[in-house]
């Protein structure tokens, strides 16, 4: 069989770093999603670009599926081996190549995390903006095309990435982009594999954009009667321009449950958290602005803190959000949402699933990348009840469609995988088509990540 | 023959809007580029989508190139019908279809200019900030991918386009992004159209992002000793994370040429201009910084400005530099360099470039948006003068290359067209083969602007 064959060859140069020990295959059958188990065939551990081309080039010979991973962290299945075939973890690609402080730009491996970039980075006076929470990969964040707390001042890692080094289906060796700051140069090749989840080649080398770290940096909280009073504060501080490093929302179910597991004591009311950067002056006015805002809005218990202590509890507990969410509830899984619509219709879409919330019985903590118009509903279901999984999915299937007919989009920032893929039609219409040509001419073998974001295929 | 069929069928339902007037074609076959002059074999002038997406089937089955066409500023020859077929000129579809104030978008047609859409926005309190000089429309901006002076703050069209409606090279109508601020859904087809210059399909709808008009702004002048000093100064404002919102540079030579054209009276040394946008501490603060930043590189003249008629007195130079350098040189004909390099390079980029001026004789004033790293070299010789233009060509390459081995893009923001084809293989490697595939995948038939951008291919 293609796949067996595959693994022989490719044992014959990466040796013990092509694995199917049970352990191995295990770790890497499972990831954040709500998908079941489904182990890969084999885990290879790649070092070299030179590596990845060469199994690449196998698999493609051998018809044998390459699925990339890089922390497992994904949610919506991008790096389950749901077809078998083999696992490429990036772990041991995780060099920081050159960081170059005066183009404030840097190249890695795909392996790096954002923690361990934001570590080394530290002493250059630069930072890596993006922050899903999760300490992703790069690559996979990349591939994902992830965001989080800070897109709304840093974009997502479609603004973030200024190059690539991909290996393509056929195991050939690609740069896309290039270190200047823009260019007209043809198809933005950088734009396409940033968001493919794998489905058109792996990333084996990233050209990221930094950013310096601003002179001041100050947190707050903010208190309000209800989340549509929050949503209008939102809405007002994005419209007035106020460049807000981070503006979330946590529901009152949210903040009870971080009040239990982190040991706080938020009022339990809809809460914003915020993050101002700028010179001390420029985060003082910003942090005035939004305390009027606020004000305009009932907010209450506004306050700012300067202290970097103060701010990473802040920031820290925001992080372990999901997890004290499911802590809240011991033996729940839990099917996470992630809409996002335009920001005028934000408060119509939470509180359209609040409603919905109340109606069917379903718990379902919100939080969420408000200035962006992106929130999670976090839907909790006992793990053996699987006509609460099934409601759960209807309500998830609900909000969807509400955030398409809103202008919006099914995913914020968590992807497609398998777990959106119902939704690509509605939300793409011919579009879906479009995707699934140009994967039939990158991939004529769907051998990369199959099965994934592109409509289904036979193997060919 | 195949073109006349399709115009036949075409005349049937466009009536006098598809016309072969001479002055109609001739108008149509020449750009800003310094191509020689293509007429096509029919013009169009579509009023809606369903028009062009019945005009783009027709097409397909006679097997006609479909050429878009905006204002025809481009300078790399995108819009010209080297192979004859039918321009689609978009100036009747020019319609502002819906301000989204509270959500800070707009959607409106192809053939909207930004000025238009400018004009149209000012009392909103919005405005588009991708400022190309020339009054383009902004389904040609999208389709090049402009950029222009403002890029260093608010990015290009990559950055600010959030969707789009396409009539794709079978005639189909499809709609990519939605008006959410991001999205993780799917391959990013908005960014694959935006630059693709009409090789993948006609842009007729896009959402674009809108900035709220800063509360205040302020303009300066700062001359240098050379530009060596003024790109010094201009990479230490960038690497500071000065939010700026414009930061030009013009050489001696643009200072002179702008001076006789506009009735200036600049020094005659490198000169950088710039804009600051914020609140009125946040810009005070801003050009204080800049003005330290400038006196350590021996900067002078040093002056800024609130009042909006000096403001547009500057822009307006700038913005007429190119024709102020063409005047200052009857007879003259242009070759204009477009290259873009990281940061750190600039310096090095623009004084290797003003050596092989100096080296080759040839007269080539030197102006750019210096703080993305892109900068012209408006090369100038006479147009009846073959050896003249060669050595320009000469140049122009030699340029191009050096960009290339500094990391940079041989276009920042002007395009491929035809006129930098023969860099794409130099610039992108495998990555341009990769762009025939796509290309061929969405356009089987190579209608759609044939023979640019992707690397040549037999009709089929």
């Amino acid at each position: 069989m293609g796949v067996q064959d595959a693994i022989a060859e490719i044992s014959t140069f990466l040796g013990q770093r092509l694995t199917r020990s049970k352990s191995d295959l295990e770790i890497h059958g499972r990831s954040e999603s709500h998908f079941p188990q489904s182990p890969p065939d084999a885990v290879a551990y790649p070092e070299t670009t030179n590596e990845v081309a060469r199994l690449v080039r196998i698999c493609a010979a051998h018809g044998c599926p390459v699925i990339g991973w890089g922390t497992g962290t994904s949610l919506e299945g991008q790096a389950q081996a749901f077809d078998g075939g083999i696992v490429v973890d990036f772990v041991r690609m995780n060099r920081i190549l050159e960081i170059r402080p005066e183009d404030m730009d840097v190249t890695l491996q795909p392996g790096v995390t954002r923690e361990a970039l934001n570590q080394e980075l530290r002493a250059t006076g630069l930072f890596f903006p993006v922050d899903p929470g999760a300490n992703a990969s790069l690559g996979g964040m990349a591939s994902t095309r992830a965001s989080g707390t800070t897109a709304v001042r840093y974009g997502t890692m479609r603004d973030n990435v200024l190059g690539l080094e991909v290996v393509t289906a056929s195991g050939e060796v690609i740069r896309t982009g290039s270190r200047a700051r823009k260019s007209s140069s043809g198809y933005d090749l950088t734009a396409l594999f940033v968001g493919a989840e794998g489905t058109l080649g792996l990333i084996t080398e990233l050209t990221l954009r930094l950013q310096g770290q601003p002179e001041a940096i100050s947190s707050a909280v903010c208190g309000f009667n209800s989340v549509g009073d929050a949503v209008a504060a939102v809405i007002e501080t994005i419209q007035m321009g106020l460049p807000m490093a981070r503006i979330e929302l946590m529901d009152s179910a949210s903040v009870a449950a971080v009040n239990a597991y982190a040991g706080m004591d938020l009022p339990e009311q809809p809460h914003l958290l915020l993050e101002f950067h700028g010179s001390e002056t420029n985060v003082a006015e910003q942090a005035e602005t939004f305390g009027m805002i606020a004000a305009e809005h009932d907010g209450t218990g506004f306050d700012w803190a300067t202290r970097p202590e103060d701010r990473t509890a802040l920031w820290t507990m925001r992080h372990n959000a999901y997890h004290a969410i499911l802590a809240a509830r011991p033996g729940a899984r839990a099917l996470v949402t992630d809409l996002c619509v335009p920001i005028s219709r934000l408060a119509e879409a939470i509180e359209a699933t609040q409603a919905d919330l109340a109606q069917s019985g379903i718990e379902g903590p919100i939080l969420g990348h408000v200035g962006d118009g992106n929130f999670h509903a976090i839907l909790l279901f006992d793990e053996t009840d699987h006509e609460a999984a099934a409601a759960a999915s209807a309500l998830s299937e609900r909000m969807v469609l509400r955030a398409l007919d809103l202008g919006g989009t099914a995913t914020g920032e968590h992807g497609i995988g398998r777990g959106k893929l119902g939704y690509m039609a509605r939300e793409h219409g011919g579009g879906w088509a479009m995707m699934g040509a140009l994967k039939q001419a990158l991939d004529p073998g769907n051998i990369m990540n199959p099965g994934k974001l592109v409509p289904p295929r036979e193997p060919s």
